[in-house]
């Protein structure tokens, strides 16, 4: 049998001890994080989630007593209680250490195996083996700083929006399947043989109902799942802060969000975020950073040089132009020692992966101008691009042409952070808050031959587009906005459609018909017909928002428990088979198994 | 086209008028809960979450305004602006009665057909109809408060176990499935063809890993999932506050939880709880209470009269005592003019749904004594019960005997609270706080001819009993304790077993063969073997806590979006039938459909 901790109690957590507990009793407790056993002196290095403190052993120890100690190994659990005093030799690296605990009652409470690694920050571990033995990875500092954190941003998150008059409201998990969307997570029902819930891809219908019942202002720190083939960061199941507020417009929204900001930015990181951020509408984001979540804490914009080259022979550029396209590009500045030839064919597979068909490029060194289309322009029309540019010696300057607009903007813009990160023009520790607003209201779906919603089917189009919502949908633009964050979407939302006359035109316009809409948004349909306030809100990815707050590069590194890539839990080896007992309660067969491994 | 809010902005919730307004410019917003036309006088009752104001128009006001103002009906939605005035009539039933809105702009922000019901809390609308809209029947004022003080029972949580260095960590909602407790809802892998997740019945797994992680302290508002066949007042999702600590005892646990109830019953409804409570072991409350749960507000105490009856030739209570049960009784003070012969009948089959046998009764009217059992037992007999029981005129006693006690307790417990209601015994707005302690460990299960955890199979067993695990596994307690408000369970926990050596002990007395306990458990098997500190900790029924707390009767009024005893909602007629692609995608087909209704 193990000790156990009757009679003693913890009076401080390890990271707490001082000089000024010297000549105190105290109780620790805590995980080996270290033991030196030197003969008649023997020193543990106790852990817990705030720190580390000293127990020493000496020649002045009760010899049973030492001897325990000299049992101990990393990652045992003890309590020990004992008089704090000064260290011969001070730690400078430890907060603690001055001082150190000098054992009188050793508890040894649980023994462990030797971890498969070592609990330590300077860690090369693969991902999949800290997974698979997630509960020691937690013991990590990093990984607990990493979850304190996430702690205090929600924290934060509750209070702020408490003081701002939101409640926060719960809505179900187990709800009506929407076809529209992502996939949806299916839940068999045992009660409704054939019939399913799904997990919710967001509450957005459920508070937009608490606005209809007048809650007015509304958040939840909400699950939500999709079902979806996981790219590179993506989790089958993720937390959203949402929100939603009644009788407001975009301004209203942004303001108390950006105040949101301001607050967890001080509150758990001590930096100031000034407000109100920027506002770029959509179309400007694009022309400028080629992206709709521009990176804006460095420069090289994209630059549109299609009207200087209007009479160029060039087929490249003319057959863009002439499809309606342009030719954008980007002025590397001082980089052509960095981009060599080789390099910069390479970035011609880069932008490829953006459907772009190919990458121009000049190179400005001390001594020659190299450029891909020397043989095919003017000398006034490179001039004038040189001109546009702002080209210098020692610059390279990198075109896409392309009869859609979109794939110059996707991979210049792609092509823009790229380099930045290479080149390392990206500056440390600096957040660079800024609203895109202004978004298109539906996008030209082709696979499916019609405008689909580019947020979704609830949101306001501008008041000034109501009526090109039959005539130009593709004109018209949305009361929508993306919270942008160091070229990240932290958080979007919009203004929701408040009666049933806009919402049945919007669905019109979406190519739903009575019916189809009636399946799928019925009960939303009706309720809308009671009165519903105008309203708006918006939802920020939490985990990604941790992650950045933290300058970490995955959310798995900001969860406690994580899936990976292929939606499965490394730990619990979940999902797995489950009895066939289980299935025929469910009215429900597998047709399928997974091939074992 | 409705008007819009363009150009205006609230600056008062309707429930905030006060006579400081008066003179003042304000705009306000809700929704119409009475209209008045009296020709030249219009009076609209507007109502948010806040309260109502009254919105004047006169024969001064505009001709077209005050026409439009004509227009309105309950429940449209309106942004009215105007000067703050004092009312001709004052009205002292509304807070905000001594003011009126003298409209100079009225908006007509959205219509509202007419309500299946009235939005009133003086209703007596059927609950189904309630959910079928409930975006209606949330507007009600009696479910906002609610919704209202659920928020802030939530809020006072977060603040204080924050305060208290609990950190709020979420686990995942998509976990593999046990075979051990309720059923789990399972939820199809598509990636994993033939493979599930389950949705947890609580996160007690992963919030014992972040134990042996070293978080020290948990907390979260979980939501937890039982695919059970509901009873009454079982919701097939609901809310946890669950909470984990390290290092701790029984103790340490209880008195942090005090401090949570002192903190949130002063912080919500301003009421003092005195701390500690009654700490009442199992075996006391089984036989002052009957109840593992008892209901302290008032007495009616179970009586022992076995001892008395140890020579009695009654066949019904020598035939219990032979078999090793009891008599037990409870003296009715004063009930006999309540409780005719006829309705004592009644009561015997109240007691028959606790499996007990009959119900023996005296009445002590002021001039007669009439008993079940008069004929069977001697004088001295008959006298010894009167005199244990303090039997007086007025008095009605209520015998159960049976030779299993658990029949006697249970039939006994329930009829103490049954007539303690009828009776008018329970005083109002008074909150009785307990903890009942030192369960028993196991019990035996008919059904699996083996013994099963009482609490779950980490609870650790008293250190007193640890020798009888194998030995006498019925008579060992376990360190488990549940906190009683008023005769319901608010919460409970234990302490858990942290060495893998007591784990294996503990599998074994339930009778779990090695291989079925690592199919089981087994990454917690392994987990356990790299040093688990001691933990304990405990989760509240949120549901049914903010219940209590605002005396309502079911947790359907606590709830926002509930769903209904065959576990689907009304509103959204979930769970439905999905599309056959879906299933196929999802590997599974369904084996029975739901007949159609």
């Amino acid at each position: 049998m193990m000790d156990t901790m009757q009679g003693l109690k913890r009076t401080k957590y390890c990271g707490e001890f001082t000089a000024e507990d010297i000549g105190r009793e105290a109780v620790a407790c805590g995980w080996v994080q270290r033991a030196r056993d030197k003969g008649m002196l023997v020193f543990i290095d106790l852990r817990d989630r705030t720190g580390i403190v000293q127990l020493a052993f000496d020649d002045r120890t009760d010899a049973e007593l030492r001897a325990k100690a000299q049992t101990v190994r990393s990652e045992f659990v003890l309590m020990a209680k004992g008089e704090v005093r000064r260290r011969e030799s001070v730690n400078p690296d430890l907060p603690t250490g001055e001082v150190e605990l000098y054992v009188s009652d050793l508890r040894i409470l649980a023994k462990a195996q030797t971890p498969p690694f070592e609990i330590t920050d300077k860690t090369n571990v693969k991902e999949e083996l800290r997974l698979k033995y997630r509960y020691l990875d937690l013991r990590r500092s990093e990984m607990q700083h990493a979850i304190l954190m996430r702690h205090k941003i929600v924290k934060a998150a509750h209070d702020y929006y408490d003081r701002n008059g939101f409640l926060e409201i719960e809505t179900p998990s187990l709800i009506k399947s929407t076809p529209e969307g992502a996939r949806d997570y299916l839940v068999p029902s045992r009660v409704h043989p054939g019939c399913f819930y799904a997990l919710p891809q967001s509450p957005q219908q459920y508070k937009q109902l608490l606005m209809l019942s007048g809650y007015d202002r509304y958040m939840q720190i909400a699950r939500c799942f999709r079902d979806e083939d996981l790219r590179a960061d993506r989790q089958p199941e993720f937390t959203q802060i949402d929100l939603e507020m009644s009788f407001v417009d975009e301004e209203d929204v942004m303001t108390v969000n950006e105040g949101f900001m301001a607050h967890v930015f001080k509150e758990v990181l001590g930096v100031e975020i000034p407000t109100p951020f920027l506002r770029m509408p959509y179309d400007e984001a694009m022309e400028r950073f080629g992206s709709d979540k521009p990176d804006t804490r460095f420069g090289m914009e994209l630059c549109d040089l299609s009207d200087l080259l209007g009479g160029c022979e060039f087929k490249v550029f003319k057959g863009a132009l002439e499809a309606g396209g342009s030719v954008r590009a980007l002025n590397v500045k001082g980089a052509a020692d960095h981009l060599s030839r080789k390099e910069i064919d390479k970035l011609v597979d880069f932008v490829k992966a953006y459907r772009a068909k190919g990458l121009a490029y000049t190179r400005l060194t001390a001594d020659a101008e190299t450029s891909s289309y020397e043989k095919f322009l003017t000398d006034a029309e490179k001039e004038a691009i040189r001109g546009r540019l702002g080209a210098e010696k020692g610059d390279v300057l990198l075109i896409v042409a392309d009869g859609n607009n979109q794939t110059v903007f996707d991979s210049l813009g792609a092509l823009r952070v790229e380099l930045a990160n290479r080149l390392g023009l990206i500056p440390e520790g600096k957040f660079n808050f800024l609203w895109v607003t202004d978004f298109p209201l539906f996008e030209y779906s082709e696979e499916e031959g019609r405008y689909v919603a580019k947020h979704h089917p609830f949101t306001h189009p501008a008041f000034e587009d109501l009526d090109k919502l039959e005539s130009d949908p593709g004109a018209c633009h949305a009361r929508a906005y993306d919270m942008v964050l160091n070229g990240c979407e932290v958080g979007g939302g919009s203004i929701r459609i408040n009666t049933p006359e806009l919402q049945e035109r919007m669905f019109e316009a979406l190519g739903f018909s009575e019916e189809s809409a009636r399946a799928k948004f019925g009960y939303l349909i009706d309720a809308f017909k009671y009165g519903a306030p105008p309203h708006g809100g918006m939802a920020y990815g939490l985990d990604r928002l941790v992650m950045l707050m933290l300058g970490k590069s995955s959310i798995r590194d900001v969860m406690a428990f994580p899936k990976v890539q292929n939606a499965s839990e490394l730990m619990t080896q979940c999902p797995a088979e489950v009895d066939e007992k289980s299935l025929r309660e469910l009215s429900i067969a597998v047709t399928a198994r997974e091939e074992a491994e």
